[in-house]
């Protein structure tokens, strides 16, 4: 038997602003879908890799394990980064927002990238233009590795 | 008369998952709520400095004019980050995620900080500890300014 039960038991956020926002009570605002949004960046380049959510059980998980845990929207399900690729994220530091409704992790990305179409970061793409209906995408960097060969037909983590 | 209207229409994101992971189409993909997270990052340290939402209109006016434009979800409105403070954005580079429902702004913060409560990052708090229950906030940095003497009685920005 665990205690994910209790692990998983944030304390409700105060009703006063300053206690949520320059207290010590971590005390994490999931949104009205239960979750809340996580960014990664490397700990030596400092380059956002990914962008995902986290429900209470990925956030505590992170916290428990210090290694990295979302929740995949499009699975719907708990989801340990690195399962299927090996490419886990080791985090050294979480931080919490302001308002408490946004996660920063500072982690040691294993593998050649985070991003599941084969780049080190998921923000592989620059808008190039000035106006939102003929504005471009351009790639800034090469891909470090073949999904093919890290995922095979699985879904990629 | 502008071209606000012409200006705020992305083309719809692709049916096919490659084209849209991988092409150069800039097609955003705004959630339900018709919101886009976005990460503001220090161009010169990389410090992620806040985490805040978009609409079409304040991507594409971050697009148009190079200053960062959020969407105030508690006023529930267009918001030019440093309309009331001074603390602007310029944004050096715009980058979206692999499934484009992410931002990334490589910004110059004008002013001592971003962040409404006095900080130069809005992530000024990590976690301790390794419970969710128990776990606390300890403060990584001091206050670069105060909020008082920057925004008086009016609402932050």
């Amino acid at each position: 038997m665990t205690n994910l039960s209790q692990s998983t038991s944030f304390a409700p956020p105060p009703a006063d602003k300053t206690a949520l926002e320059q207290g010590t009570a971590l005390t994490p605002r999931f949104g009205p879908d239960g979750l809340i949004p996580a960014i990664a960046t490397d700990h030596e380049s400092g380059m956002p890799l990914m962008l995902a959510y986290m429900n209470a059980e990925a956030l505590a998980l992170t916290i428990k394990t210090g290694v990295a845990h979302y929740y995949s929207r499009s699975r719907q399900a708990l989801w340990k980064k690195g399962a299927s690729s090996g490419h886990y994220q080791d985090v050294l530091e979480i931080r919490l927002d302001c308002d408490q409704d946004a996660v920063w992790l500072r982690v040691h990305q294993h593998g050649p990238g985070a991003c599941h179409v084969g780049h080190k970061s998921c923000f592989y793409r620059r808008v190039s233009g000035q106006d939102a209906s003929t504005a471009q995408l351009e790639e800034t960097a090469a891909k470090t590795y073949v999904p093919d060969d890290v995922y095979g037909k699985d879904q990629p983590s």
